[in-house]
C-alpha cells in the first residue's frame, strides 16, 4: 500500500460526496507581489493601500483570480490529479475581499457525474467554495472536469448531470466589494476616465496588446498556488503525451487576459463573479496572448449607488491579434463540453469567459 | 471611439504640460523580495533591517534603483507608448529615503521637444517626479525619448531643447541617506574593507562577474514595475519587429550593472544621484552582462562628516568581460543622442552610466 | 591591487581559522512567497499561520531549506568562490526556528584541510553556524569543498581530515520544533493521514512526480539567497567551461527533492538535521527531477510525545522516475568524496540525502 496520494478515478466520486482539501494557505504580500510580477495587473485599487482606503476598502485587497487559482489549487490533489480536460466553470461568486493575512482553505462537494460512452472517462462535476480563517465563505464556483477511470469495466454511478446557472442574478452581485465613496474614486490616478455608465451593451473592445508566456512564468505562477496538476511541470513525462509539452494551467490564460483588459476596461476593479468560462484550446509555453472583450449587459446593483456591473465576454487568443474580435461561436461559455467546431469557428481562440465585473458609477 | 489607452505621439506634447500618472503603488516586503531574486543585490543596508537601523535607517530603504523602475513605469502610458528609443537621463536626484508600505506615484512635465529631420519622430523631454503618499517627492529626472509622430505632415510645435545639467553638485546630494554612525556600520558585514576614502579619482574597478538574462527574468522584473512597453513582451509582434525579438527594458540592465558593482564597491550602499545616462546597445535574453567602473570624482557632503559621494561612470558590456575598460567614446553619459560611432567605439558596451554613490566615512 | 573580492584560494584556509561573512539578511514573507513560487511545498505548517498557531508555533516558520540555503549563500564569497566542486555535508543541525522578520548572519571554521595528490587542489573542511539577531544560533553544518590553489607550488598546509558524525543522535534533535499538541493537528488540512507511527524501518516510497527546472529559476532561487557562485550565472564564460552550460546551484536539487517527499510524506514539516549529503551529479535547466526515499530508521525524541523522527534516506534522479529506487551504491551519504562509481550505479542519480524529519506522533 503506498503512501503517496492515489488520487481519485471517476468511478471513486459519489453524488453528495463533500471532500475537505489540504493545505490552508496564509496569502501574504509577497504572493500579491509575486502575481504581480507574473501578470502586471495595474487596477489602482490592488496596488495602492492609499488608493484603496481612500474609496473605503480598509487596504488593498488580493487580486480575485489569485484568490481563484489559490482556492482552486487546494482542490486539484482531490478531484483532478487524473484530469484529462478542465471543461468549464459556471457559478462562480466572489463572496467577500480576501486580504493579505487571511489564509484560505477549500471544501467541494461533487454535484453531478457522467460517464463518457467510452466508458474510459467521466465528467464530474465539482461545487468548490473557498474560505477564511474564520469560516466565512470568500468564493464558490462550478467547475467540471473529464476524469479517468481507473478500470473501464467499473460499474459507474448513475448519470447525474446538474442544472447549472448560465448567468448569475447581478441582485447576488456585490459582497465582495465595500461599500465606497465613488466620488473619492480618483479616474486620472485609476488610469481610465471610463466609468460604468460610459459603457453600453453589445459594445466591443480590443485590448490591443499581447503578453508572450515563458515555461518559467508559468510554472512559477502555478506552483505558487501549490497547484500540483502534473501535466505543467513535468517535461519528461509530457514529452511523450499528448502535446508533446507541458500543458500551461487554464488559469494562467485567465490572469493574462484580465491583465490585458486593463487597456480599455482599467476602471472595472474587481471581478464580482464568473458566469461561465471555456478553455477551448490548450496553451504552451512560447505562446502570445491577445484579448477583445463585448460588453453583454449593463446592470445597477440593487440599493447601491457607488458601483454598476458589467457583464462581460472576453475572448483571448493565441499568436493572433484581435482586431476582428476572432471566436468560436461553438465554445460559448458555459455550456458544457464543446458540441464541435464548426466552420465559423477561429482557431486562435483559447478561453472564452462570461463574467461580471464592477465599476464606480 | 477607442476606449483603450491611444498613447501619445510626439505632436500631442506641448511644452509646460504637466501629466499626473496612473496607477499609484504601494511598495512591499514582497516586491523588495522579488528584486532581490531578480538581480541579486547584497549591499547591507537593504539587506538587513537590523544593520540598516544600527546605522541609523528605520529599517532596511527600498532598493534606489526599484524606485527608479516603479517611477519609471508609471510614466510608460503617457510618455513612452509610442517611443522608439529612451535616448539619456539626466538630473536625477534620489531625494528621500523609501521604506515598504510607502505608496508611489508620479507626474511629469514636458520640458523640451525637438522634431527630427525627417519629420516622423521627434525627441521629447521629460521630467518626471516621483512622490510619497503625503506628497513629497522621492525622486526627480529627467529622460529625453524618441517619439514617433502620428502623422509627419503634422504640424510640431517649435524646437525647444533644455538646458540640462552635465552633473549634480555634491551640495544638492544626500537627502536620500539620513544622518549614519558611520562608526557603527561594520565593514565585515557589508563585504568589503573600502570606506569612502580608500577611493581616488582616475581608479578603474573591473566588476569581474557575469550575469546572464533570461526572458522570463525580464518580463517578470518589468511588470513588477507596471511598465507596458509593449517591446518587451510581445513575441509575436517583436519577431517582425526592428530586432526580431523582444528587447530588453533599459532599467534591467541598470539593475544588473548595479548589482555587479558591488564587487569593488560593497559600500556604495546608496545611489544618490545619476548625472546622466545612456543606453547605447539593445540587450536580448541570452545576453550576458559585465561591468566596470571609473571613479570619476571624489567629494564631501557639506555638512555631513558620515558619508563621502563618489562620481562614478560605469560601463556596462554583453558578452564581453571588462577588464580592458571597453568604451564607446562618441556615447559619453549625459550629452544626448549619439553623434555616431566611432572607430575607437567598443560594440559590445551597452550602458554608460555617470551617478554619485553614497559611502560611510 | 583591486577593490573585488579576490576569494580565498585553498593554500590561504588554515586550520582553526574563523570567518565571518558578509551580508546579514532579514527574512521576509516575500522570500517565502518568492521560496513556494519557485519549489512549490505543500507542508501546512509553513503554509499557513492559522495551522501553526493551532498546533503551538507563534505562526508559519520559514521553510528550514530556505534557511539553509541563505546561511550556505553567505559562506560562498569567502569559502567557495574558488570551488571545483561541493563535495558533501555532515553534521547539519537545525537548532531554532525562523520566523519572517528574523534577520541571518553566518559564521564559519576551518576544521580540516587536504591537499589533492594533484596538487593543484585541495579539500577545505568548513564548520559553518548561522545565526539570528538576537545571536542565537539557527543552523549548523560542516561542508567539505574542493577548493583552486593560486599556485600549485604553493606550500600546503599539513593534512588534517576531520571526524565527522556519520549520523546525528536523536538525542540533539527537536530544537528546531517548539512543544506541539499533535492532537490539534489537523490530517485533512495537513494532507497526508500517516502519522511517525504509520512509518517503519526499511520502507520505500516512490515520491511519483517529476519537476522540470529552468534556467530563470535557479537562477532567481540562487540569487534569493545571495549565493554569487560564479558557475550559476554566466553562460558567456560556462559556454567555454566544463558542461558547456550553467551549473544549478546543488541546494535547488535539494529543495526540488524535499517538495517531491511531500507526495508521501505530508506530515514530515520539519527537517530536523542533515546526517550527510552528497551531490552525485550535476544538474541543469531542462532536467526533470525525480525522487524517492527510504525510511532508514525511526526514532522518538527523549521528553517528546509530540513529535517523532524518521531517518530518511531520499535520492534525487534526473529524466528518470524512481519507481525502482535507483542508487549511486559509492555515492552514500555522508562518506566523502565519491571513491568511484561501480558496476550497479545508476547514472541517473544526482542527490543522496541522509537526514531526519519530524512528524506528529
Amino acid at each position: 500500500m503506498t503512501k503517496t496520494n492515489p488520487g481519485n478515478f471517476f468511478e471513486d466520486f459519489r453524488i453528495g460526496q463533500s471532500i475537505r482539501h489540504a493545505t490552508p494557505r496564509t496569502v501574504t504580500a509577497g504572493d500579491v507581489a509575486l502575481y504581480n510580477g507574473l501578470f502586471g495587473p495595474r487596477f489602482a485599487v490592488q496596488s495602492s493601500d492609499v488608493f484603496a482606503r481612500t474609496i473605503g476598502y480598509p487596504r488593498s485587497p488580493v487580486d480575485d483570480l489569485l484568490v481563484f487559482h489559490v482556492v482552486f489549487g487546494k482542490t486539484v490533489p482531490d478531484i483532478s490529479l487524473h484530469a484529462i480536460a478542465n471543461l468549464g466553470y459556471a457559478g462562480c461568486l466572489f463572496r467577500a475581499p480576501v486580504y493579505p493575512g487571511d489564509t484560505l482553505n477549500a471544501v467541494s462537494e461533487v454535484i453531478g457525474l457522467k460517464e463518457n460512452s467510452s466508458r474510459k472517462t467521466g465528467v464530474v462535476y465539482i461545487r468548490s467554495t473557498g474560505f477564511k480563517q474564520d469560516g466565512s465563505p470568500v468564493l464558490e464556483y462550478v467547475r467540471w472536469v473529464m476524469v479517468q477511470k481507473r478500470d473501464a469495466t467499473a460499474e459507474a454511478p448513475a448519470d447525474h448531470v446538474p442544472r447549472l446557472p448560465a448567468l448569475l442574478d447581478p441582485k447576488v452581485l456585490g459582497a465582495g466589494c465595500p461599500p465606497l465613496d465613488a466620488n473619492a474614486y480618483d479616474l486620472v490616478f485609476a488610469g481610465s476616465p471610463h466609468r460604468h455608465g460610459d459603457y453600453h451593451k453589445g459594445e466591443k473592445i480590443d485590448h490591443v496588446d499581447g503578453i508572450t508566456v515563458e515555461e518559467a512564468e508559468h510554472q512559477i505562477a502555478t506552483r505558487l498556488y501549490q497547484n500540483t496538476a502534473r501535466i505543467h511541470f513535468n517535461q519528461f513525462a509530457e514529452s511523450k503525451g499528448r502535446f508533446g509539452r507541458r500543458l500551461i494551467y487554464g488559469g494562467h490564460a485567465i490572469s493574462l487576459a484580465r491583465t490585458l483588459t486593463f487597456n480599455g476596461l482599467g476602471n472595472a476593479f474587481h471581478i464580482a463573479a464568473i458566469n461561465g468560462g471555456r478553455h477551448v484550446a490548450p496553451i504552451f509555453a512560447g505562446c502570445t496572448l491577445f484579448a477583445w472583450s463585448e460588453v453583454l449587459d449593463t446592470s445597477e446593483l440593487p440599493g447601491r449607488a457607488d458601483v454598476g456591473a458589467l457583464r462581460l465576454r472576453t475572448v483571448a487568443t493565441k499568436d493572433q491579434p484581435c482586431a476582428d474580435f476572432p471566436l468560436k461561436v461553438h465554445a460559448r461559455a458555459g455550456q458544457g463540453p464543446d458540441p464541435g467546431a464548426g466552420a465559423d469557428d477561429d482557431p486562435a481562440v483559447i478561453l472564452d469567459l462570461d463574467y461580471w465585473v464592477l465599476l464606480p458609477r
